[in-house]
């Protein structure tokens, strides 16, 4: 790894904590770890010590830090040109567009670009109810979209309270069979029971007022709640019955996390309006978008589009996004998410799940998995505050970093992730659970 | 310049035309320019052809296209690591908001870093509702404060009125004398008239209800609208005297665009939270961001706040902010934009207003100006589009770049544009005026 020469972690995290306002904190309570530079699977601090990236970060960094290619793509587009206006033309924005439509469902169109996932979903709304001339936006309560104004209404979990200045945002309780809002006893009936109360909720708002059912295709954030088999394509029929559009947010799961390039396709569903960001340039630049079919096009053919930003197909992050996706498909990184999750990390969460008592439930897909962790197993009562804290601390001292939500341990490995690796991480759980909960049973 | 091997500009808008969807647009009427590369005040097409930039695209490259300092500082930060978590603590992050908070007046204690312009009003917004426990936004109908829910909102001009999905915003007339909204016959009667028409607004909206008044130092899109001397003053005093915050959105003006590093500067005041992106970097990352004062930060050490994105703090755009905050300090391109918008951008523009009728007002300071074109001196009634169309088509046909909006013509160079590189564009201008409206007086 490089040298850094003489810079120590506590200067970094001391300007940090002097001087850097964070995200969904109180500000007096962070004690943010110092990451100077990675490679792969590996990040390094600045004093050299080596972490285990299990959490692409905020679940972005699908082709693992510092891929030769991605670095060096951003390096010439910033020799040639950095930036340049929405309005121009650019062979890097033009690339990046084909590239994305090029794994997209036949009849997608066009992309337009955002900086990331919330104005991602604010311009695939703002296209719903334009062209569907109507108002509601129909969401799920176990979801998040965003911090912006329309994004953080449409979020369902608690994070919304506090934000609460949008109109027209309607919630729904979405699958979720390990603490079924619907008294199902097994998936078929959780998702009967919550196609059924999606309807109802459609028909109490008003069939002809919903501009959009906005989902994300397997709920990241929330607990990555894989939905049943056949749930999306029973919102998608809803969708049509009631002349709706379905918004999938592939933010988090899209370009590669779970074995495919978009999550929906295992679920044999087509959504009418695609929104991404994080995987498709795996975040090295900030970058986002809506994927929007033939008809929504032709609607603006004629008509303004509402919406713009000042960096909408910014060329570095387009640079970025072509030579991510090009060294994804030559590298086989989507295929590899999908074996090792199924022949790996999936056999060994559930082994991990089988040997402590503390996780209630193994759910994933791919390499996009959650442990949720309950303080028993009858109740599936959730850990206290205090054994989530020791859980991520007991990660963090064995060098494994991992996504913690609330009780969950979220595992989420770049997609170039090896065998290896997850024995590993996987080890390096079974420790750290072993030194909060005690020793494993048959371990 | 670079060659661009057999790249046309004819492919380049092909694959844009075909595959990217528009900010802002009717999609079937644009007709994009190409652009490979640049220098300075210079923008080269794919073929070579040259172009003189003064509209710093969305007047946002205040360094100019591609400073050689800041590329250099973008590829070693893609060298040494693209992207981490806002969690993290990461060198140049702390190092950025160092930077920025130098330039910030006393009192300014961290920066909460977004995306861009919209995200950064969307969290100020925030700031602002949870410390007051208010709900309204006061912001002026002459304004773009960004794309995403609130900040659309926010957004005075027309572009609001499709988009008006959040509550909680109310808009107020800002002085403008050249079409007054109180009958106002000169600057001062403009300012005492616009303070009392906002006092007026609050204090039927209910003073006890005003969480904000959002407001662009110097008003950009809505058409280079320099405030009189005392209205921000004045501004600031209801603020005080009401309980609102006072947030500046400096997201145009802001990191020397009017010749001093904030806007705001010129007015002496000193706003409660102030939003940037643009010119803190130059747009070659895309960020953003917003100031937040002690009291402010002291408000949130205990208490989370609820606002956060994936890209908080990017490292690539936090290299360029240090790059090019130090590099127009060591160039002294604050200074640069001073004496050329006082010595010769705006008196040759001024100039330009005396021998050309169709030029109603001439309005800036530093190097931020717009042109008013009037159909007739008399009634100020603005050119037809047809003209605005024509003006816009003979600058480009003269390789002049500048800022079209509705009648206007915004002039805008990077700050360290040259008094001959200024002569050349009014001269371009001239040519283009007198090849629309027939020869100039005086000529
Ligand atoms: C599913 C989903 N949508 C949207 C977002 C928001 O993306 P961003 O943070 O880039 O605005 C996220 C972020 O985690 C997400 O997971
Ligand atoms: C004053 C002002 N505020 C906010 C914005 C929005 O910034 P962005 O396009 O980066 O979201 C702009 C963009 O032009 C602006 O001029």
């Amino acid at each position: 790894m490089k040298q850094f020469d003489g810079i120590t972690n506590q200067h970094v995290r001391e300007l940090d904590k002097r001087h850097v306002f964070h995200s969904w904190s109180a500000q007096a309570k962070l004690d943010p770890l110092a990451f100077a530079s990675g490679a792969g699977c590996l990040l390094w601090d600045y004093e050299g010590r080596e972490y285990l990236d299990f959490s692409s970060q905020l679940i972005n960094t699908n082709v693992g830090h510092q891929h030769p290619r991605v670095v060096r793509a951003i390096q010439e587009q910033a020799a040639q040109l950095c930036t340049i206006a929405p309005a121009a033309a650019n062979l890097a924005r033009g690339e990046a567009a084909q590239r994305i439509l090029a794994r997209a469902p036949r009849g997608f169109e066009k992309v337009f670009f955002t900086n990331g996932g919330a104005d991602a979903n604010e311009n695939a709304i703002r296209m719903a109810r334009q062209v569907t001339g109507r108002d509601k936006v129909l969401s799920a309560y176990r979801s998040y979209h965003g911090n912006t104004g329309a994004a953080i209404v449409a979020t369902g979990d608690p994070r919304r309270v506090p934000n609460e200045y949008a109109r027209g945002h309607v919630h729904f309780f979405n699958p979720y069979l390990y603490r079924s809002e619907f008294h199902a006893r097994d998936e078929d009936e959780e998702c009967e029971r919550a196609l059924r109360h999606l309807r109802r909720v459609i028909e109490c708002e008003g069939g002809g007022a919903i501009a959009a059912i906005l989902l994300e295709s397997v709920p990241g954030t929330a607990g990555v709640l894989v939905p049943p088999r056949d749930y999306l394509k029973g919102v998608r029929a809803l969708a049509d019955e009631f002349g709706a559009l379905l918004i999938m947010d592939e933010v988090m799961v899209g370009f590669g996390r779970t074995g495919a390039w978009f999550a929906f396709e295992h679920f044999d569903v087509t959504p009418d309006l695609i929104t991404f960001a994080k995987g498709v340039n795996s975040g090295y630049v900030p970058a986002g978008g809506v994927i929007v079919p033939e008809r929504i096009c032709a609607y603006f053919a004629e008509r303004v589009f509402p919406g713009g930003l000042t960096y909408s197909g910014h060329p570095l992050a387009m640079a970025a996004i072509v030579a991510t996706l090009d060294a994804m498909q030559e590298e086989d990184m989507v295929g590899n998410a999908q074996r090792i999750g199924r022949d790996v990390l999936g056999p060994g969460l559930r082994a991990l799940g089988a040997r402590h008592a503390a996780i209630g439930e193994v759910r994933g897909m791919g390499l996009f998995w959650a442990l949720e962790l309950v303080a028993n197993a009858d109740t599936r009562a959730p850990i206290s505050a205090t054994h989530a804290a020791a859980i991520k601390a007991e990660c963090l001292a064995r060098g494994l970093l991992a996504f913690f939500v609330e009780n969950r341990v979220h595992v989420a490995p770049p997609c170039l992730v090896t065998a290896q690796q997850v024995d590993d991480a996987l080890s390096r759980l079974d420790d750290a659970f072993t030194a909060v909960f005690g020793s494993a049973t048959g371990a």
